[in-house]
């Protein structure tokens, strides 16, 4: 079995440096066995390569490799936190917040540019996971997609 | 003392199929004493009975039997995954998402659907939860109401 | 070191009283160690000094003070649970939940109001938190801001 790693290299992709804490709050938090993560952006060599809201000014395709960004942020933070992805139990629940229009409808579209990075990284039995995709009237920084997650480590 | 399934029946309610799994996506996952529900629907009979926003084309009353219908589907999904419901130790946590135009401020009343149903079925001492009912921009399919929920489980 | 509630004293700040529970749900529920606190409001005094929307009837500052009430009565609520505030092990996550314009995008200087204040409570260590800070179509009653977030307590 591949490491998380190795089939990140193996997909040709690369995890950001781990956003850095901003002000008084921090991207990760661990109890136990849960990892809280908070949410994150899509951050891209210090800036936001994705920003404005689906159903206006950003189109489903544009909203999935955002949606996907925003997941390898979070793989940074989680991975500087426990230094191998490996330990990661199981994927358990995202909440993908979707900065979008009121007529807009596809969040679940969206969101699958996060989900199934995740399952392609940590394989189906520890990277399907529970999930919210759902719409907000508004994000910081006019991002287009931020996503918060919980993650179980191994004992 | 009735099993919550009892009390169903007592009500005059089935639950439905439980919600199938939508891509790399899962209805629930639990860690240890906690079950994760994902964002669930108004789902009958394959459809969404339950569509557009609170406050513009839907009036509270139908806000509030979309919310039943949800926590239905999230029962369904719940004691598809641990059996029997009496195995629930208590209901923690309820995110209540409610589509709303931007003028509408009675999201509590709608959620009341959900959380009525709750206690009915659980009682008060293993019912009642934590709660937030809230004001969305866009909900997937135009819904009108999506719940995602955490439960404790007996150990 | 001072115990939190003791730094509140030096701040000069004083808990509410406890938000009343509403109906079918409460404002907090403890697993094990962890500490679910329900969605709270501004409320001073029975009312809700703080409504309307950041971006067009709320200017930053009066958002960050009615974040700053939010979190004095999540702390009323939590310490009427647990008794000491020196049980808190750690903050863990919090999501803050701002009534937002869809224009407005400065909902993390808005959610500091909050996430200072436990800083200045519980110090650095016990106090950083995992954090979203997300722009709502509507909430309750027209409040600016709302926060849930989750706790964890000694063993």
């Amino acid at each position: 079995m591949a490491t998380p790693e190795e089939r990140l290299a193996e997909l040709g992709l690369e995890l950001p440096e781990p956003p850095a804490a901003v002000a008084n709050y921090v991207g990760i938090v661990v109890v136990d066995r849960l990892a809280f993560l908070a949410g994150h952006g899509p951050v891209e060599d210090g800036g936001f390569p994705y920003t404005g809201k689906l159903g206006s000014d950003v189109d489903i395709e544009e909203g999935r490799r955002a949606a996907h960004l925003v997941m390898l942020n979070m793989l940074a933070t989680l991975k500087n936190e426990i230094g191998e992805l490996d330990r990661v139990a199981r994927v358990v629940k995202l909440l993908v917040m979707v900065n979008s229009h009121p007529s807009f409808a596809e969040q679940p579209a969206v969101a699958n540019g996060a989900s199934d990075l995740l399952v392609s990284i940590f394989g189906e039995d520890r990277g399907r996971h529970a999930r919210s995709a759902v719409g907000m009237a508004a994000l910081p920084f006019d991002i287009s997609v931020e996503i918060e997650g919980i993650f179980a480590l191994q004992d």
